[in-house]
This record gives structure tokens, C-alpha cells and sequence, in this order.
């Protein structure tokens, strides 16, 4: 198409005033609807009693009830005794362990990492902004890492984290990287594993969001990292988060915190100053809904069916439109929530900008790098799975529009 | 009785191998089932939808849902802009406030806690042991506050804030207090809301747990302080907080904090790195159930039928058995969860180990003053809501033995 022809079509588009919103990654009503069951998972008071005599209507039980520590233990591949269940957020989780570790110490008799002169985290880009925000709120130093196509560069983070003791930590999302797609391959899982970081209390931030999250046959498949850990005595390296929030309800789901029975026990034993306990009615519906790794299986079919076509509109309108244009590229992952458009340097905020002009609300560019600066411009991530695929058809061929016009030669 | 029948009668109660538990403030299993309700209270996915269109099940809306702001706004007389409905925990909400100025500052501008050379709490005593134990967490000096009749001593306090800028909170429960069953006279209100404190970012942790918590006639009125605080425009030195959890149930209710609208909008601005939003499903539920005061207090009138018998079996025991011995006195709250009774000085620890031995787990002497330490060592806070009636009977047949024996002028 021709660049008048791009730019009527994109006036055109903007005319229609479309009201679009690809910009986070929340599931669907349609994938909420698949677990309305968990509204009727409890029946009476007496179903509350579970058979140690523990009434989850009461307080207390602060690592959460052993139903849902034995569902995360076969999520994860760890034992009940490495794992604290919690509320509806594994974010909370994750922002409290780093607080934990600010105020009083990533372990016993560690000095606090606000009593650091400086304490930076290594950030594999592009991530998760969430993860980034909780680093610059604490104050942090954020060190980009790059991305190789089986995980971040590790020849840069094993270098990083061995000479320079005011790296404390890292921000991973190893399966279905959020949004690049990739999973870490075994070599990348088993180098993590046999880190040998200067500072004695560096911590592997691994945020497992999409453990169980495969969308198309033959999805990715990821080492257990604590297993290869303790293999290398390094098991306390490791601080393992996951949650059902994209398996369930997303606001309402239940999130994990799992780690060697030592940083179990020092997290406990401040935990206890914050709550009495999380809300074990919320984990004893969870746990009658989903007794075993089955049943998530099942439920998590349930969510691919829905995800599979939306992923499959994007990849397949990307390959229609914008495979000829010279420096644009995406990834094309087995699960997870995202697709990562990639453009030639310097375009990705014009697109973001030129879409939302014309309706199209995408994740601001620059999102899933720190302090939202992506120092090439290039990256926009795309969530497909809250629109319907009416809607993702419209947003695609918008998105597209504007791919095409700002890449064109005689765009200015 | 002579002293060898009293301690022929507490060996042969020890003989009989009671287990009995009178520890800790928690509902009994009959108060948890008047609100079983609970369960059922949301019976379809579109339910889940509140007419503003969010969807109660997705990510979200970090304030809580409108519903909920304005029933806490009626039970705390207060404005729903002014208040941020949170999870299952309002010590979580008091522990996370505490937190954010110790890290970011208790207002915009203000230097975080943690910088300051030394940072100092005052605690009325006795009091609640879990706002001592956040304070002791974060390596807070803490200053023992004595009570009066009608509330702290305000003399003391006042004196206190305007002259040691080191001192940035107080720890308040205003009504039906923990353990002293005292709730503030309008003066002691008026007082506080007049404080002219030194440090500029001082303030008062105004925990009201028990709010609608009334068990008998004539239950105690509580001026509302955030009115008085607005007079004297001093509305940024309060932080109120309140919950469900001795309303609906203990572990999953709904916890509130409130605040100036200045002070909400500085919580959420740190809160947003925390949690993408709490729990709305259980918030949507409560709503539900509870969509005004009225209601409420219906509720409460459950709970005070359940409770009542249990404090009057405590007070008619006291009153029987203990009115004749001498320094022994107690509280006669018309609300709340707990009876405070007082021993003369140096005998508290004693009869909480006796009783132990004979079977009744009570609440540690000197859990309710800072440091777990009763200067004294007086006072035992008696919760009698857990046990059945009979089980109480019993207990109070065991404690009052015990007080007997220690007072006993031949006891050595």
C-alpha cells in the first residue's frame, strides 16, 4: 500500500473513534466465567473444618492451610515444608520479601539492604514492569541485562553478579517471559542454579507467573530451577513466586511464596508482625475447586482454548501486514500473556501514540524497561486476551495502520 | 476457704487434665456460623459485575470497591473519599502504614522514619501486644502511657508530643480498648484532636476494632475524632483503622484504613507497588451481605447474644469469688473482647504459669505492654469468647482458684 493510501486508511480508522485496549494483561470475562464454580465451592460452616480441626473462618494459620501447600508443592515441583501460601497477590508477596530483606536482612545476621550504600538488581529487558517499579520505589540501582533467544545473557550476569556486591538481586520470569515469550532453556535454568555472586545475600527473584500457562501443543517445558539449585547448595539463592491469579479469579486467586525451609522460616518469623494470616476461605475454595495438578491442567485448557485463537489473530495478521516491513519482528511463544512487537529503532512511542490518537490504548512504550526508558525505542508489548476477538481484529488492523505508516520511507 | 483447702482444690482440678484455652480474642465457632451466609452470598458470575461495569473478579480498583467505602464511611462516620477498603487484615493495613513512613515518609516531603536518629511510639498500657510487636519490629523506642479512668493520660501525652520531637505515633484503641475494656471520654477525644505535636509528621494509629462491638445496653459512645481533628485542622495526624474480622469472619473479613483525603492519596501512591488491588470478590460478598449500618447492627446483636452470657459468667465469677481479695480488681466493659483483671503487684506471671499447669492456657502476663513487660506485673487480660459457656465455667472455677492461692497470705 501506498503511503497516502496507508494514511487515508489510518485517518479513516480514527474517524470511526474505536475505544480499544490492548494495554494490560488481564484475562477475559469469558476465562473469568470458566471458574464461576469457585462461587459455590463451599456449602455450609461444617465444610470450613478442615480434618487437622483447623476452622478457616477463624484466625490464624500464617503459611497458609496444607491443602493449598500441597497443590503449589505439585505446581512447583517443591516440597509443602519450602512453601507459604498467601492472599490474592504474588506481587504483594514479592514487594514484601523485598522489604523484608530492606528493613531486617535477607537472612539471619545479614546486614539490611537499606543499610547498603547501594543496592542494584539486575533486570533482564524487556520484563515486567511491576517488578522494576517495586526496585525504583525501594531506591534501586537497575541494571539492564540483555535477552538472548533461551533467557537473559548469562555470560553478563554470572560477570555482574561475581565482581559487583551491591548486586542483591534479580527480576526473572523464566517461563513465557513476560513479554518476550521466552522460556529459559535447561543450560540458562542450570547456570542460574550455579550463580556464585559476591554479595552472600544476592537473590534470584523468580517469578514463575506462567507455570501452568501453555497455550499450544508441545508448550515450552522448564527445568526446576530449586531442584538444580540445591544440587549446587545454592537452594537459598532462590525466592520462587507464583499465583492462581491467571488460573482463576485475577483479582481473587491465591498467591505462593517458596523457598528453602531456612528463608521459609526467617520470612515466617516476620510475617508474623504483618498478619495473622491470610484468608484460608479464600485457599480452602481453591483447594475443594482444584484438589490436585489435574485439575489445573483441565482449568488451564479451558483458558488456552479461549487465549489460543486471540494469539493465533495477532500472529497471523503480524505475518499478513507486517512481514515485508524491514526491521520489525515478533515473538511467536507457546503461552504465557504476551506477543513482543519489536520495530526498528526510535518508533515504538510514535506507534503507541499514533494508536491512541486513533482509539487503540496499548502498554506505554518503554513499559517493560526500567524507569520506562527503552534506550532503543523498539519494544511494545501486546496483550491480547482481555479483548474480544471482534475487538482484537479491529485493534490489529489499527495497530498494523500505524506499523506500517510510521516504518514507511516517506513517513517524517 | 483456708489455704490448704484452696490448694487441695487446685491440685485435684489439675488431677482432672482440663484443656482449656482463654488466650486469645477469638470468635467462638457458634458467632462464625451467624454469618455463614457469607457463603452464598454471591451466586452468579454477572454478579461479579457492579453497575460502574468492573468486574469484581478481574484486576484492580486499589482503593476497594465503592460499595464497601460507603458502609465503612457510616460505621466510621466518615467521608468515602477518605477511605481505602484493603484485605483480610487491618494489622496488615497498620503494619504496611507503619512500614511506608518508615521507608517513603509519613507525608510528602517529610523525611522516611527510618532516617531519623531514633523514633519513639507511645503505648497506653496495657494495650494491644500486636501494635507493640510492629513497634518493636522496627526498632521504635516505645514509652509507656498510663490510663486513666476515661482514656489515656492526656496530660502525659500531650506533654510528651509537644516536647521530644522523637516521638512519631501513638497506638490507640479508642473504644472497648484491648485489653482495659475503657473506651475515651469526649475530653480525651477533644484532647487528641487538639495535639500539638513537635514532629511535624506525628501520628495517631487510631485503631478502631471494636467500633459496633456493643454487649450491653447503654453501650459506650465514642466521639468521632476525625470531626474533632477537622476543627482544629489537625485531620492529617490521624490514620483509623477498622475491620469485619470481629463482624464477619475472623480470618477473611474486610479491613479499612481512613484517613484524610491528603493522606489516602499518599498511601495509594506507595501502595500502587504493592498490589495491583485487594481481594473484591470478598469485598463484593460483604457488601452483599452487610449493603448498610443497619445491618451491621443486626449482626452485632448476633454476636452480643453469643458473648454476653460469656462476660457475665466472667464478671458474676470475679464478683463471687474475688471481691473479697484484697488488690484484686477487673474492668466492666459494655463491649468488646476482653476483661482486664488486675492482681496485686508481682502475682500475675504466677497465676498465669499455675493455671497453665492445671490446664488453662491464658493470655502471657505482660503481653499487653511493650516489650512483653508489665512493669508491675498486674494484669492478665481474660478473653472469654472462644470457649463454650461450659468450657469457661470451668476455666473461671481453675482461675479464680489460682488467684486465691497466690493472694492468699499464706501462699509463699
Amino acid at each position: 500500500m501506498d503511503f497516502v493510501a496507508l494514511k487515508n486508511k489510518y485517518e479513516k480508522i480514527k474517524s470511526e473513534s474505536r475505544k480499544l485496549d490492548m494495554s494490560r494483561g488481564k484475562p477475559a470475562p469469558s476465562q473469568l466465567d470458566t471458574v464461576n464454580e469457585l462461587l459455590f465451592a463451599i456449602s455450609s460452616g461444617d465444610e470450613c473444618i478442615l480434618p487437622s480441626g483447623v476452622d478457616c473462618r477463624n484466625y490464624g494459620g500464617i503459611d497458609g492451610i496444607p491443602q493449598m501447600k500441597s497443590l503449589f508443592a505439585q505446581i512447583l515441583g517443591m516440597e509443602e515444608k519450602e512453601i507459604i501460601v498467601g492472599g490474592n497477590s504474588s506481587l504483594t508477596m514479592m514487594y514484601d520479601t523485598v522489604a523484608r530483606a530492606m528493613f531486617f536482612g535477607a537472612c539471619e545476621g545479614s546486614k539490611p539492604w537499606s543499610k547498603c550504600e547501594k543496592i542494584s538488581f539486575l533486570c533482564p529487558v524487556p520484563g515486567y514492569d511491576r517488578h522494576f517499579a517495586i526496585s525504583e520505589a525501594f531506591g534501586m540501582n537497575m541494571i539492564n541485562v540483555p535477552y538472548k533467544e533461551d533467557g537473559p545473557d548469562m555470560d553478563f550476569i554470572e560477570k555482574a553478579v561475581a565482581e559487583d556486591e551491591s548486586i542483591k538481586g534479580i527480576w526473572c520470569v523464566p517461563k513465557y517471559s513476560n513479554p518476550t515469550g521466552i522460556t529459559y532453556s535447561d543450560e540458562v535454568v542450570r547456570r542460574f542454579a550455579a550463580l556464585k555472586p559476591k554479595a552472600k545475600d544476592f537473590r534470584v527473584f523468580w517469578d514463575n507467573a506462567y507455570v501452568v500457562h501453555d497455550l499450544f501443543d508441545g508448550g515450552d517445558s522448564l527445568l526446576n530451577v530449586f531442584d538444580e539449585a540445591k544440587k549446587q547448595g545454592n537452594e537459598d539463592m532462590f525466592y520462587i513466586f507464583a499465583s492462581t491469579s491467571k488460573i482463576s479469579f485475577a483479582g481473587s486467586g491465591i498467591a505462593v511464596f517458596a523457598s528453602s525451609k531456612k528463608n521459609v522460616d526467617h520470612a515466617l518469623s516476620y510475617m508474623k508482625y504483618q498478619t495473622i494470616g491470610p484468608d484460608k476461605m479464600n485457599q480452602l475454595r481453591h483447594a475443594k475447586l482444584f484438589p490436585n495438578i489435574d485439575s489445573i491442567m483441565v482449568q488451564m485448557e479451558k483458558h488456552a482454548e479461549l487465549i489460543r485463537p486471540k494469539f493465533l489473530a495477532v500472529l497471523e495478521a503480524f505475518e499478513k501486514e507486517l512481514s515485508d516491513v524491514e526491521g520489525v519482528w515478533w515473538s511467536k511463544p507457546k503461552g504465557g500473556y504476551f506477543i513482543s512487537l519489536n520495530l526498528p529503532k526510535g518508533k515504538a512511542k510514535l506507534v503507541v501514540s499514533l494508536a491512541k490518537e486513533a482509539g487503540l490504548a496499548l502498554t506505554p512504550a518503554g513499559a517493560s524497561f526500567p524507569y520506562g526508558k527503552d534506550p532503543d525505542d523498539t519494544n511494545i508489548r501486546i496483550s491480547p486476551t482481555y479483548p474480544t476477538l471482534d475487538e482484537l481484529k479491529q485493534a490489529l488492523e489499527l495497530l498494523c495502520t500505524v506499523v506500517k505508516l510510521v516504518c514507511h520511507k516517506d513517513f517524517e
